[in-house]
């Protein structure tokens, strides 16, 4: 690394692109230290104007660890009443008649290929999941995946992509059969050998729960690999929650009723926002 | 937007965190001004350290709009040395004997999974069409989607997925056959017809080209919804480039030989380091 003698104006500017850029990340003190030839005392009054600004805004948090092996790590957050709010506005989008299709799902690829509101839901999600030491994110295809990624990337972990067709062409890999909830077909998927360490910790990821079917293959496929399932989170849960084939989830909203007659979809935030202080411990 | 007196450190890494959020979008000036009770003056001052920062760090550029309708844009790039050394890097990965597959395919997806690697190629290829006036960015599933996800994220542009299966339960669909270039079979995509308005400017992004089946098969799929093809980018080229069904495309790293017996790779950075001024106007 270059090392040069900037302002204070200049280095929070790049100090705080370095971290944005970094989540989850220990970067030592000596760095900034060394880049900027400055004191370390004066890194860390930047860095307490840098974790001002991130916690008012509802950025996330910035965690200063003392010690020889001490630096600072940003963890992004969502602040509850902001999340809250973007939920209720999603709610509204996902409540327009023309999303209705056949079999009452929704349409949600124009949601979903949204950079701006996909990096809100993954921020929103990763936030619920920062602290349970995971190893990846794991999803299965098609529409899971952008969600996957966004939730991946605030939380700085590689993202793990289940695929739905055995004759994959990613060498040897594993497949198992599972029946589908909603409409108990029995269907395949499986993932390549060497795309997940065994005993990994996994938090797996979806853009739509009915029965929970897919979520339960995923979770009997991560046996296969002896990993452990840290944490489960949808988008959207369905209302046929009766014979539920997960227990415990997070979701984001929660469709509780559809009209098909007059195209009516009732739809409010999810479990999220409940107290969860006692879940997932 | 509530208003408040800060500092310029706090305002720096406030303003620092905004723009890097919103990438390609005009901000007045008007909003800084505002929300920070603070003269324009002050405000273009800012902007001249944040520029400074950016230009210097290699993480993109801030142009300044005068007049009414003014205001600052962040638009993301990449040095071209910096670029170049990542490729290299990125090269050095690829040619790992393990990533050998049947039919001279690459192992792909712990690279497409990794968010730091992808947001790094996404905002490599978003600064090589960051001035060709987009609409979407366009991929087929399963593996260009992280990819596309993270381009778009940089020219901050909703994403369209192409779908292999005509069976898609996204409302009715616009599906085609075409034929695969490396092994000519006929193959099926279909893409919702709500997924994509007509006249549409689109940018095709994929991680793997062959013959370019593919991506002629998403060309003759775009016609449909008589949309116009403003640019194709793929991650790797491969050498069998003797028949290629497509004319113009950018790619980040070239496959110019694989020896199946020693398992010998070779790869190396693609015509994206070519001159590119006189191709895509």
């Amino acid at each position: 690394m270059l090392m040069k003698k900037l302002k204070r104006s200049a280095r929070l500017v790049e100090m705080t692109h370095f971290l944005l850029s970094k989540p989850h990340t220990l970067v030592p003190l000596t760095i900034f230290a060394d880049r900027y030839e400055s004191a370390k005392s004066s890194i860390s009054e930047d860095l307490a104007i840098i974790k001002e600004v991130f916690d008012e805004d509802g950025i996330g948090e910035l965690y200063t660890h003392a010690g020889a092996a001490g630096g600072v790590r940003f963890v992004p957050r969502s602040a509850k009443s902001d999340a809250l709010k973007f939920v209720h506005e999603l709610c509204r989008m996902l409540e327009q008649p023309d999303r209705l299709l056949p079999g009452g799902y929704l349409y949600l690829s124009d949601i979903l290929g949204q950079p701006t509101l996909l990096n809100e839901i993954g921020r929103m999600i990763a936030s619920a999941f920062s602290k349970r030491d995971l190893d990846v994110v794991m999803t299965v295809e098609t529409k899971g995946i952008p969600l996957a990624y966004s939730v991946a990337q605030h939380l700085n972990l590689p993202v793990v992509i289940v695929r739905r067709d055995a004759k994959v062409t990613e060498g040897s890999s594993v497949s198992i059969n599972y029946v589908s909830g909603s409409n108990k077909r029995i269907q395949t998927m499986s993932l390549a050998r060497r795309a997940l360490k065994e005993e990994s910790r996994v938090l797996i990821v979806d853009d739509f729960m009915k029965a929970g079917g897919t979520i339960r293959g995923m979770m009997d496929l991560l046996q296969e690999f002896r990993a452990t399932v840290k944490g489960v989170c949808v988008l959207i849960e369905s209302f046929d929650t009766e014979e539920h084939l997960v227990d415990n989830y997070i979701s984001l909203a929660k469709l509780s009723g559809v009209d098909l007659k007059t195209k009516q979809i009732h739809i409010a935030p999810g479990n999220y926002f409940s107290d969860r202080s006692d879940t997932w411990k």
